[in-house]
């Protein structure tokens, strides 16, 4: 094709992008050193429209060095109908890190595993991904860095960086050879460019963008956890008992309710000091009391510790985005402390019972909640999940209880009749989901509610576990 | 009030500002140190639904420090229904960097206009303001460090800063008078707080919040720059000219693109080197070309350096807040480079002759943008404001063009044809836009372009002026 032509296609195929709003398109590149990838994003990112299009070369902020590793990619990832080019985007740091052994063989082996599990996330949410590897061969980089060296007007651009990655030239080759081989898929495929002339160079990068953006969707990428792990028991939301139990007297309550507050308090102020993060998501039956309880959990708390973020029908900046940002969006920094009243769980519940999502996209949101704990808990995260029950008998009660009381009636809504309506399909979908996103670390505590006072007791009493579970250990 | 009924009604207060999503609240706290700020907002908060509120206790990232001041306090802006409370806030950070002389006294009273823009422009978008001055005299703060440091369960809450802060008691006395003078106004009321039991004190403080939230709202502010400056002569819409210069030969026009943009290149690695951040902001009537010169302009930048920022409708998640955060969200890191195409002047344009913003908000809109640019300047930014003119005949004859050419339709939409029978009404809006947001640092360029190579050679040549003027510059 002639490259005047090509360009016009090209552009074209990038208008209908942006117009549609159905696809993104995340491009990569790395590979080798002076393979001039600045040069060639540059080149290419003219020939494209640039109000569509992002680059993006990473030197992590404290607040992303703060935060889980890949929340500094997912809050890069471009809204439906955009380009993202990343220059070495997350293959760069895994491959160079590993050249200078900052990670080990195993280390660089669960990353590649995170690559895959990321990327067919994002493919599956229908973000296309098109990968470069820029090719050179040993003799040609040396020629190529000498002749960098001894022009004045270019010499600024190499670094002792490039010469060391030149020494390294086939370590890197083959950890690159590694990584391709692990990480390449329909859905995200890679393409080596060899070191040549820019124009032809350009010209196949943008008969390879073209062809990307016109290709039919790829077949769906089967998404699964990057480290998938042994499955401890599951709790099921039938036997959310004992509800035959005598309530708790209010003395007894208050007493160690205080005991409870005091010692969720100080372990709190440890989880700051030692800068550990901690995600608690709480999910539940309607009426169950989940304001209540967390409002107990965050009368220990210091207020500039913590954030309770509300989750609610997402919003339209949320709906460019594959599903799972808005919670990535939410991540605390370290030493501090999310709460989630309803949380990333609502995929395969209420968007599953409601029919908001296909059942493709909540069948496979299992395997990417698992991985999303996964990598909280790899960061150093404490992560709770309650999921507090009541029996329909209790939920009746309370529901008719807030219908006669004036202050109380904004809290019943007709979605909660409707929802009630629905308890079976709901019984069947939270249990399906206690069975397919226990793991260690993220294991579930079912609450029973039926007495607020013993909820509340338990709520306080779990988080405790798990705070001091993480403080007793070791690192 | 009985202290239930207090809370009852507070807590009313706050879900009716959660169910409306009209207004935001933001309380701030500042003054003496040991005055138990932290625990009067956590109890504070534990009265509140904290599904709807969030705290600040700010201590700048890297993010925050490379960009201008306001930008750390403009992305922590409540959406509307939501209670923002703030430690110290933007007041603390004035109040000590004076006590301890980082800030000079004149820099000191910049600060506080800023602050009064600040609130005055928040205030008039919705944002209801409550300022607590905690007070407590020499001798009693004494008394509480020493209890405090007697206390071995509570003598890690002290830094020497706070001891630091007794002995500067009176300064940090007399410049809060001066700051609380200073930045006091109907929208943005100050209260003071004595030191006294927690109980009453919060009783107090919950009593404020309470009249703050069911009060109607305050009188507009009256919005105004914090630091009003000479106007230069501005450009009128109705001297576009020269438009009857013969056009630029192709020939000439290459070679002078060459040079230029040759310049611009090497001008805006200068920039990243020095980490100057620079703001371009394009206007101009439909089918001037702004696209074409933002290209031309881009060719010569390197992608990894600079975003362009299309500007069209708000998310809703922008809805939620005051106007202008959709801006600052967007402002480049130093060293960056942001250009919008179309940019907060849609305020003043757009939003003006379609109806889409109330006369009120589109005049007061002409001192926030001041403002708003002054910001950018005084962080050391370029500013460039480019508008892109063409006649009508001009004009006319371009629409023409991209209906008869198929892959340039997309380009012309019923928006266009419609924008053209309002000339006059933009013309008018134009003018005095120019009037009213010239100022040193950011005066506005207006730029024939019905020859477009004239015009694309004009808009690089600008921004080479902009950027040669600031490298010249010593600091």
């Amino acid at each position: 094709m002639k490259t005047a032509t090509l360009r016009a296609r090209l552009l074209e195929a990038q208008l209908d992008l942006a117009r549609l709003q159905e696809r993104a398109v995340m491009l990569l590149l790395t590979g080798h050193a002076v393979t001039r990838k600045g040069r060639l994003v540059n080149e290419l990112n003219h020939w494209l429209e640039n109000r569509h299009t992002e680059v993006h070369a990473l030197a992590p902020s404290s607040e992303e060095r703060e935060r889980p590793y890949w929340w500094r990619f997912w809050r890069r990832v471009p809204d439906r109908g955009r380009i993202g080019i990343f220059i070495h985007g997350w293959y760069g740091d895994a491959l160079f890190a590993r050249a200078e052994r900052r990670l080990s063989p195993g280390a660089f082996r669960d990353r590649l595993a995170e690559i895959r599990a990321f990327e067919a996330e994002l493919a599956a949410e229908g973000v296309v991904l098109l990968k470069l590897w820029m090719d050179i061969d040993r003799p040609a980089q040396r020629r190529h860095l000498q002749a960098l060296q001894a022009d004045p007007a270019r010499a600024w651009q190499l670094s002792a960086t490039d010469w060391q990655r030149h020494l390294q030239h086939a370590a890197i080759a083959a950890l690159g050879r590694e990584m391709r081989d692990a990480t390449a898929a329909d859905h995200a495929p890679w393409r080596r460019l060899a070191f040549q002339d820019p124009a032809p160079q350009l010209q196949r990068v943008g008969a390879l963008l073209h062809e990307t953006l016109v290709a039919p969707p790829a077949r769906p990428a089967e998404v699964t956890e990057s480290v998938p792990c042994e499955t401890p028991a599951p709790p099921s939301i039938r036997h959310a008992g004992p509800r035959g139990a005598a309530p708790l007297k209010k003395s007894d309550y208050a007493e160690r309710l205080v005991e409870a507050q005091g010692r969720l308090a100080i372990n709190a102020r440890e989880m700051a000091r030692r800068r550990i993060p901690v995600v608690l998501a709480f999910e539940g039956l309607d009426a169950a009391g989940k304001g209540g309880s967390i409002h107990r959990v965050t009368a220990s708390l210091d207020a500039r510790q913590y954030r309770v973020h509300r989750i609610a029908a997402p919003s339209d900046e949320e709906l460019a985005l594959p599903w799972a940002w808005r919670f990535w969006r939410r991540l605390p920094a370290d030493g501090r402390i999310a709460i989630f009243d309803r949380s990333w769980y609502g995929r395969v519940l209420v968007e599953r019972v409601e029919g908001l999502a296909p059942e493709s996209a909540w069948r496979r949101a299992y395997a990417e909640i698992r991985e999303f704990e996964r990598q909280l808990l790899a960061h150093g995260a404490v992560l709770g999940k309650l999921f507090l029950a009541i029996s329909q008998e209790e939920q009746l009660r309370r529901f008719e209880a807030r219908a006669a009381t004036p202050h109380k009636r904004h809290k019943l809504t007709d979605e909660d009749w409707r929802n009630r309506e629905r308890w079976e399909d709901y019984e069947r979908a939270i249990d399906e989901m206690f069975a397919r996103t226990q793991s260690p670390g993220a294991e579930w505590t079912l609450i029973a509610c039926d007495d607020k006072r013993r909820a509340r007791l338990a709520v306080i009493e779990e988080v405790n576990r798990r705070l001091e579970m993480r403080l007793a250990s070791p690192h």
